[in-house]
């Protein structure tokens, strides 16, 4: 593949002093996340927005513009063939469109087999904090016998709970399995309870859903033992908060041929 | 006073030097509760504990003893005999022992109204943080759109929510229905949502309980308005916190003839 | 009255189905919280934005256009200027600027004697959270041997601690003192100890104040008696929150006449 | 290993049902920590006590009641004559005693190189919930720009920072810099602010000590990026917390020879 024409995004130091910025296109550029996405990238000195693409607009206008990488945040009914077009012009993609599953993904790496050198992350989330505390409540969950979710949202959001504390929720259980850890003690009666009271069951672990105006979105692992507690808990006030992983993925894929699924191999974890 | 069947239990500042302790018998001596209440009552300089006296004793022994003010922790289905027999005796009656109603509450008026010195003080919790967490919600209730209530035990516990919590509730739910708050804004579809997930509908106002191996007892009033949140945390480590408030009802009932239901007005909420 | 060159500002409820609107004028409005106020007034249906002011504006402005109440939120150097000239033209007040002490409150006061039916009300803070978590606070002062406090803010802040930080402190410890509370109890040895750890002493009130990027406004009273704590926690994530308490003032203020400080008087508390 | 002087302690699954005992030896038995560790290795089914120390007893007892290990939870002035006798009796050493420097513990590795066997395990803090924090807190640390601690304690501690609030602080310090992360944003002006608000200063973590009646022992790591936050709590309610770790010691050391510090890697983060 010495010919390829997939270039390597990451901005090397420059020798002679000069940065190849990374050139960027944004599907999906008029939504919420796609306008936060514009705007970091455009504020970022190693990178250059070159086109903005959404719904109505012609896809082909990122690959004129000479995108090395896209970022897509779209719809479930369109993301595939997003990625689709890019592959077929070798361009990497970061996506942070939901609605992936198995099947999914293993077309996706089908897709990928025949260009060796090309990139597709796939992100649930692109939240560090989020990605952190996922990862140490997998971490510490052998250690308690006892672990709950407290999520906390906007009173706008229409599930419940969260997908995000679902996975963390589904992430603890597969953790606490793993290493022969029982079922947390609770001595709840159903005759001395009130329906709900002990919140949704997820895999074992109950998830509580607060939805509370003036809140953004916020989340608690609680996990305990005899005569102590551990508390993680991240708040998200502003989409901002995702821009750090979306940077990071779209400095990153040049480095990272095939499928990637979430950004924690991106930060070390 | 010399004719009054009912001594005044408030100690008095000595004239001449000399303090008159207050005698107090405690009922249930043995149990979880009895046993602080003893040790409290004996560390309190200006209290002596003359009787102590569980199932199988003699009821008669804290008359016998002298007793001015009776604390009560047994159980419902002795209470009411336990508080005839002190009205009987002139003694006043601090009662924490669970399991009372509108009709229970009625009968012991009805019991005091010959005796127009004695006091019954009747607390569904005697601790001064969690009574205190109670009034201001209801305080706050009407300023904000939103209310939900965490609470958070040791996994022995059987109800779910715990009494205080549906009681705060309650509470809360009047304070908004009087004040004219709507409904909480809440677009949770039952489509996108796992059972359970919001919590118990107590009176409208979600409850959600955490039963977590290491906690003790704990309670969280979130209220949320465009732009704010106002949380209410009350932690409850040890029995020693329900003290102060039995000790501050034993020192008062003298002063307060009459039925009393909880400690909102000896702490001049 | 009907001679009273004041106008009433409230909307009363209309027999005839019309609305009579409140005119309301903006000074500081290119400000960050004149802007809010604004875009508040504009969004109300009982109330007419009719004119904004800012540094290079005739203040003049604000009369022709007939403002029954002005809103000033500009700087500590033109508040004063701006009042005398309000009271002058006999527009009510409301005073969101900084920088008041004694002797420009006794002025101001002064200034209203012969107009009795103007109102002038300055306030710290129109958080209603914020206004609720300082009176809690000082309401459950005398209850709790310990108290601290802690405040939370984006790292762009200059002062530390805030000014409801310190204001929070000083009408607690008022309180203490009313009721008579020793000192908190603190074994702290300050050759065992950093200088700072235990944060700034505000009238016996250790308060601490921690600057994270991310966060925004946050405070929290954290009281503490034998075997439980009572925490007390507000966080405004938004400059919207601050609304609700300046139309609240702007509503009431033509029913409140002479020098009003803060607005809990206006929130019945 | 038949020859061997030093035994393994480690409970081998017995092939003919029977289960080998580990014989303990407790220094310090009737002290705080001492107590609690007596208890927990009582109530351990794979666990023997056979010695209880303290300041008047013959050291010599626990070699003659056949200690496979021992437990020290002394003093700093007879810890190290403590385990130079242990090491010269071939008995492993499970010590929480504070007072250990560099030179304390390279001493105490020389005396264990003509052992090859046999372990020493010194640790700050047996408590799997706080040395979980530290170690989140450590990989946390390079993906935010702000971090602080506040930790929360009884105010009958006398030092302030407490260790663990120190050392977690010096990690996340070593941490940042090792990742070439730049001081915290601090727009502090020292003219706007009162002594000690902003904490103490440990290696540029500030951090903050709070005391309170009724706390135990609690400890917060706040990071904060761009529009979120990440926030890591510990609770110790009771000295019972620090007991699975002790004993988690207890049954590892024998597979542990030389000197180990922290319980870390028995935990296998």
């Amino acid at each position: 593949m010495s010919t390829s024409p997939v270039p390597d995004v990451q901005p090397a130091t420059p020798a002679t002093g000069e940065t190849p910025l990374v050139s960027v296109g944004v599907l999906g550029a008029r939504g919420r996340m796609g306008t936060e996405v514009c705007r970091a990238v455009d504020a970022a000195e190693d990178l250059e927005l070159v086109a903005m693409v959404d719904e109505r607009d012609w896809l082909f206008n990122v690959a004129d513009a000479g995108a090395q990488v896209v970022v897509d945040f779209t719809r479930p009914d369109s993301v595939m063939d997003n990625i689709r077009f890019c592959i077929d012009q070798n361009i990497h993609c970061v996506v942070g469109t939901t609605g992936f599953d198995e099947q999914r993904l293993a077309t996706i790496a089908e897709w990928l087999e025949p260009k060796p050198d090309l990139g597709v992350l796939i992100a649930p989330n692109f939240g560090i904090g989020a990605v952190l505390l996922m990862r140490f409540a997998q971490e510490a969950a052998r250690f308690f016998p006892s672990v709950e979710i407290v999520e906390l949202h906007h009173p706008n959001k229409v599930d419940a709970p969260s997908g995000t504390a679902a996975r963390t929720a589904r992430l603890v259980a597969a953790a606490r399995r793993a290493a022969g850890v029982p079922a947390a003690p609770d001595a709840t009666r159903e005759s001395d309870s009130l329906p709900g009271a002990r919140g949704a069951d997820v895999e074992g672990v109950p998830v509580h859903a607060v939805r509370l105006a003036g809140l953004v979105a916020h989340q608690e692992v609680l996990m305990g033992a005899a005569g102590e507690t551990l508390t993680l808990r991240h708040d998200s006030y502003d989409r901002a908060s995702f821009m750090p992983g979306v940077l990071l993925a779209v400095r990153e894929i040049g480095h990272r041929p095939g499928l990637t699924v979430g950004i924690e191999s991106l930060l070390g974890l």
